[in-house]
């Protein structure tokens, strides 16, 4: 049994946009040396500004090469750049199937194995990248049939490196997840944003937070998600059209008043929001939200959370809510269930308005 | 010109679960007098131990009655309160055309005027109420063609006395508005939630913040939705019909690798997102999201929220980030986006790891 690859570097970073500018610096928090290659020479000039590395040069020999380009270009780059050096190379793109495809059968494709840290997709450029952008977050692994134990071994001490938590997979079955936990959502969200758009503003005045949760990823960049749905084209599609067949049992439940049916698909809907993990992995406990009428002005959430910090609860999470009328905030803290009405009643005693 | 009546009580609520206590709590903040009818007498002794009023008796003539139960019982319950008095009355049920039609007719009919706070929804039981339920939340005032002005003005007092921001709309135009910013996204997100019941844990360990977004209304009572939503088929079916045939151009976009009609549904979407009205109603400011590394623990936000108020940036939203592999948060803070880089340098010179 050999030991395990040490990440040594150099580390050469193939597109220099908001992800791969952020493995760049995560690395050289980490000592790495870095290399950094773009199309656009801005770019690289820019991550290299940000002390994201240089420029590669042709004599250059990089440990491991990170491919963070578009989509739609993963399988030739990948492809040229296990042509151009011998070391091993992965890429952080949304989609693992298509490149691992184009690159099974090539030489070297023992050197490939595939990943994708689950952060920054709605972002973009060198500017917006940060050494911290994976920390905590899932970061998938997706090896080939033909990928090394050592190239897989190196991709995740990458991974590591970056903060990112780790979970192997194939690259199919990596699709067919974010298919379901990432691009049909997305699609979802985009399809039910369409609807407002050119609706009359009367109608919108009542939007709430529901519709602005729901909505929310639909703000994403539409060349790149364009590519990411069309290189996941099977596996969305095996769900949008589940998701058809639902909507036509909706239809057929609504001209019928079947509210059996309807109460089914509201019932599987509750059972989902319960299936995602809970923070930290850990068990589900229950949730309760306190909700505080804060003036919306600097200092008012400082105060507020200084008030819970000494109260001694601990936020699980919070939201702002926008109100179209006034300039107070409704602020939504999501806290133990167990400790919601301690909390109102502590905030009561500070002064604070609110209600769980 | 008679001068627009003055809410001076006594005001009955007929139902005190969240909603009814709300109204209640507020009403006798605004010093009004409340008398509280429900079937559940449990209801009515906790509303009334809250301080939210106290039980009617038969002799009471309140001003003003605001019909508080399930959406299957509103017209039935109005059309009582109406013969069963000479007050106003109203209702703040989530849909608005089903009862209008219900009353249309009846003696007394000119004496009703429905409306819908856009508040609370996702809870229930008076335990869940609070005076301040209502602040700065859209309310929807739904006079029917037979409604007389000063039942309108009267129901509209009511709505300020609870801190609701007035939009007056027929109860048709409510229905088909609340259709499109409520009632279907909480269907889309429902379907999109259903299909991660059962679905395998590793594929669910990838889940980020946009799936939960998407789908964190699903949450809500299943039979409460089912009622509100069957009880606006007809505007939910129109809008559902669109999103099929919109599913069905998407799946044959996909089969047929159409990235043009692909991008034209993102593309729409992101100007869906763009068309809810900002906070406070006013222009659209530019935004920008910095993360910040916070320690899971009591006062790690409070420490967060204090230097940021010290460095003097409004924050517009928080968000945090659930992050299944170890105990610190990335917490997510939106602000104006001229002050994102300000506020990553100031808060690096607090020792706060962060990017925008």
């Amino acid at each position: 049994m050999t030991a395990a690859p040490v990440l040594a570097g150099p580390v050469e970073i193939i597109g220099t946009g908001l992800l791969g500018t952020s493995v760049a610096l995560a690395c050289r928090r980490a000592g790495l040396e870095v290399l950094l290659s773009d199309l656009d020479a801005d770019h690289v000039r820019t991550a290299t500004g940000l002390g994201a590395g240089r420029p590669r040069r042709p004599e250059d020999r990089p440990q491991l090469v990170v491919v963070a380009v578009p989509p739609d270009h993963l399988g030739e780059v990948i492809a040229s750049a296990l042509s151009a050096g011998d070391g091993v190379v992965t890429d952080v793109g949304s989609i693992k199937e298509i490149p691992a495809l184009a690159v099974a059968g090539l030489p070297g494709a023992e050197r490939y194995a595939g990943s994708h840290p689950m952060a920054g997709n709605e972002r973009s450029g060198p500017l917006a990248a940060s050494a911290t952008l994976f920390d905590g977050r899932p970061w998938a692994i997706t090896p080939h049939a033909a990928s090394s134990p050592d190239a897989v071994e190196l991709v995740r001490a990458l991974a590591e490196v970056c903060g990112g938590v780790v979970a192997e997979m194939t690259p199919a079955e990596h699709d067919r997840a974010v298919a379901r936990i990432s691009h049909v959502p997305h699609l979802m969200a985009a399809l039910t944003a369409g609807r407002l758009a050119g609706a009359p503003a009367e109608h919108l005045a009542l939007s709430g937070q529901g519709v602005r949760d729901v909505t929310r990823v639909a703000g994403g960049d539409p060349d790149l998600y364009s590519q990411i749905v069309g290189g996941n084209a099977t596996a969305v599609a095996e769900l949008l059209g589940e998701l058809r067949a639902e909507i036509d049992t909706l239809l057929a439940a609504l001209t019928e008043g079947d509210r059996t049916s309807i109460e089914a698909i509201l019932r599987r809907g509750n059972a989902g929001t319960t299936a995602i993990p809970a923070k930290h992995g850990g068990p589900i406990r229950p949730m309760a939200s306190v909700f505080v009428a804060v003036p919306d002005a600097p200092g008012g959430l400082a105060r507020l959370f200084a008030d819970a910090g000494e109260i001694g609860v601990n936020i699980e999470d919070v939201r702002i809510d926008h109100d179209p009328g006034r300039q107070v905030g409704i602020v939504e803290v999501v806290v133990d269930a167990a400790a919601a009405d301690g909390l109102v009643a502590a905030l009561g005693s500070r002064g604070w308005a609110s209600h769980s």
